[in-house]
């Protein structure tokens, strides 16, 4: 029997932690023999994306495409890790109904203060002085999930800690 | 043991066969109980190129981008089938280099006036008189692979003919 595909959509905030916690979940399913692929939005952006910018339009058709990729992924048996701000409610929920194997959306949570706070590149700073604009929960919109199948507090877990959280959920699912 | 994933890259030019011939092949591996997904340059254009046009330059990146698709498919296990014109040697050269898995070129061959006679879309004859450019073969470029893994010879060979001769080979490869 082939091993059952399903898609992880990491959404939330610049800096939220996103990337680092989908490359500890995908180490995680890699060492139980799952195959994983991480679709990050900033790789994305250069090798499927080129061209499109941070207008609605741009970025809807940016999550529209790891979308895409993800869904063949995932129908042919892989775990298709996504992590990209995709800050509109309404793409990631046609990104969902798109699918085929499952769609798990996880929200990583954490208050904009404390992203301003920390702001290791320095974004938040230029996106509050209007040097960056389009800057999705500054100068642009951030709609969270309403209703996300895993939500992680990235402000007060550890990265092992929200790993856990999704690790276990996903067992508890039969999903891994 | 998960099975061994690999890309079937069809190229040739407009109206030689590569899409019937890449369904039928997708068709016999399906039955045999591999993992298939077929990228078709058309549908790829509308779902991961949109914006890009037929100028060497867009070529290119839409060659590159559905490269990048079939190399992900094709590490997870997939068979990944792409049928597309991609009319320069260097890019789909490029994309070989850049797999993983294996990587076999298929060239559609039909002689140009062979398709300029059967022409069922009317596009050779719009060409012809100039009314699309950069058209593969007319008034642009078409670089036949230099040593292509399969020839096939759809202006004398059947779809099933053409279709057995793949099979064939991916058999004595063990591939298959």
């Amino acid at each position: 029997m082939a091993p059952r595909g399903f898609t992880l959509w990491f959404t939330g905030l610049s800096g939220a932690g996103k990337s680092t916690l989908s490359q500890a979940v995908a180490a995680e399913l890699q060492a139980r023999g799952h195959r994983v692929e991480r679709l990050d939005g900033d790789e994305f952006r250069q090798r499927l994306s080129r061209g499109l910018g941070f207008s609605k339009e741009d970025r809807d058709e940016n999550v529209r495409r790891i979308g895409f990729v993800a869904r063949l992924l995932s129908r042919n048996g892989a775990v298709a890790i996504a992590a990209a701000i995709s800050p509109y409610r309404e793409l990631r929920d046609e990104v969902r109904r798109d699918h085929e194997s499952r769609f798990v959306e996880i929200f990583v949570d954490c208050p904009l203060d404390v992203l301003v706070k920390r702001d290791p590149k320095g974004l938040y700073a230029k996106a509050l002085q209007g040097e960056i604009t389009n800057f999705s929960g500054v100068n642009d919109p951030y709609e969270a999930p309403t209703a996300p199948e895993i939500t992680v507090h990235t402000e007060r877990e550890s990265v092992a800690v929200s790993r856990d959280v999704i690790v276990r959920w996903l067992e508890a699912q039969h999903l891994i």
